[in-house]
């Protein structure tokens, strides 16, 4: 019988809560020997996404090691268009590739939502495994890329330094950009309503790549999009008691925009002060975020510091007993020390109370 | 016998000008064929720099193609740290190397700032020869990069995606770390000094990896630096005229820090709204940019639109006779076709004047 924690959700819910809740981007990932092993075993990437049981058991690896307050789903942001049929090879060193990527209007005229239990059923398999497994111990967050990023990588095929083929897209037939973005976007729609179904407690879009477009674009081409996902959740009765989390990487000027959305939460890349962001967006989200993830690669002193000055930042503005949920700014890194994990998470527990009196 | 053309020198010294001036970062580069013939007849990229000859070629030919409004002396930002002895080579399609990275705190204490004239002579040689070239036909602008990305670079010993090295000695030595800084700043400044007395007309510090810090390391690691910097320029008699501009990539949260520093002009990225960049700087200090440089491989009418779109933007805040110099958001691209760098400066030509009452 295990203890119920549920920080992590009354953080989100904006409720007041004892300590500051934690967990970590890609907290189930190669830093940890453990999954390691367990992707050893698999043999390749997709078959541990694509195995609800290995899914589950890496789940729940740094939740076990570490005391993690919520756990996230272990998939990959590119699962929508692998079922659209662009065929997706993650390689180790070289990331995500698709056999297949979109080479004109012909190919995105053709894409059509993709059906969530013939093409997709694996993800809410390890969804269903992976809540019964957790027995409440914590909440499971299920996640999407946003359309933006994930039509970018359709579109060029695999990641990209400037994003040349899906800009001139973008900037040369707008039109058929939006074709494009709007299949996506119905499909993610339909994807995280799959996942709450299965049983996930929150959701997070990933906008990894929304920070490389002007404000403009952002606006038209990333920001209109996640609008309409959080205003389709929201007004979905299955979903609208599930807290949404957007986080656009580099979209540090643009955070009254998100928050405006109508999403619970926003997540803080390392660049942004947590302070005047708190600042900025007021009481009308809650703040995920954001130490700087190559800190977990150096000593376990500096990790402590980086994060005292990240609750600290927090702190200033007077509001630390609730609005904020510790995370680092982005995914750990594969050379981050499993002992600083430790350090982290020891950090955030034991510093975090005196800010909630 | 030419025209002398100052547009660009009075509207950095914010004076009313009659159109919007133009120059674009690394415009004399991989995309225009002429430059790829003499780049073919150095044979290596290096051998380009070190050539006064040379670079004086390359740097006018852009603006006998396409009528600048400014030259922008044709060099590398890492002929300082290859002056200090960590032997720059640079491939193409690689990126730059340092055949000698700094390794620790004896590689990092051994440093010291290079003669002007015995190690970076050719510099020199190449400003007085590209002045003499002008003719003062346009203005010839003079650059560094900041101390946090000269510093980055020669601990990494090349560009790196997550900057772990240097990061690393930041995180955990930072006594260490300002040492570094702190040599490469006096380099910095002595540099930029030679730059003026050799005939430079303005200055530019290209911050390309201060955008990777979070908001307090960049105010202690990079933005100190170049604060030192401005305040050195500006206290110096021969130089304190010349206006100098700062551009930090990615730093659209910082502006404000950023014109702080007493800087003339600041570089804006394509990511930064130029109207909100306006409004939150004010008078205080010109702004540079900011049209995201991929259009610049698309089609003809994208960069009339988008070109007009960054006018109308500046325009919106309702002072578009003073105070904004035209620019891609980064360095144009080798994909960009020559073409479009004629209707990008035609229509700044032709449509900014609407503006210049």
């Amino acid at each position: 019988m295990h203890t119920k924690n549920d920080l992590y959700l009354r953080a989100l819910r904006g409720e007041r809560v004892e300590r500051t809740p934690i967990w970590v981007m890609r907290q189930a990932g190669r830093y940890l020997p453990d999954y390691r092993a367990t992707r050893a075993r698999a043999g390749d990437f997709l078959t541990l996404c694509k195995t609800p049981e290995m899914a589950c058991e890496v789940t729940l690896q740094p939740i076990d090691h570490f005391g993690l307050d919520a756990a996230i789903l272990f998939s990959d942001i590119l699962t929508i268009p692998d079922a659209m049929g662009l065929e997706l090879v993650l390689e180790e060193g070289v990331g995500p590739v698709f056999q297949k990527p979109l080479m004109g209007a012909a190919d995105i005229n053709e894409l059509a939502v993709p059906d969530m239990h013939a093409d997709l059923g694996y993800v809410m398999d390890a969804v269903a495994l992976i809540r019964r497994e957790l027995n409440d111990r914590v909440p499971l967050i299920g996640f999407t890329g946003s359309p933006w990023t994930l039509a970018s990588y359709m579109v060029e095929g695999k990641g990209s330094k400037d994003f040349a083929k899906v800009k001139g897209l973008m900037f040369g037939e707008p039109e058929l950009m939006h074709t494009l973005l709007n299949v996506v976007t119905d499909a993610v729609i339909e994807y995280l309503r799959a996942q709450v179904r299965a049983g996930v407690q929150s959701l997070m879009v990933f906008d990894t790549w929304g920070g490389m477009l002007s404000t403009a674009a952002f606006k038209t081409f990333s920001l209109a999009y996640m609008q309409r996902i959080v205003t389709a959740i929201k007004s979905d009765s299955d979903c609208k008691d599930v807290p949404i989390v957007l986080f656009t990487k580099g979209g540090g000027q643009w955070l009254e925009m998100l928050a405006d959305t109508g999403c619970d939460g926003l997540g803080l890349d390392w660049t942004i002060d947590i302070a005047q962001a708190k600042q900025r967006v007021g009481d009308r989200v809650i703040l995920q975020g954001n130490m700087d993830p190559v800190v977990m690669s150096t000593t376990g002193a500096a990790v402590e510091s980086q994060a005292r000055a990240v609750l600290d930042g927090y702190g200033q503005v007077g509001a630390q007993d609730r609005g904020h949920i510790f995370n680092l700014g982005h995914g750990i890194q594969p050379t981050a020390k499993p002992d600083n994990m430790r350090v982290l998470v020891e950090t955030v527990k034991s510093y975090s109370p005196s800010f909630h009196s």
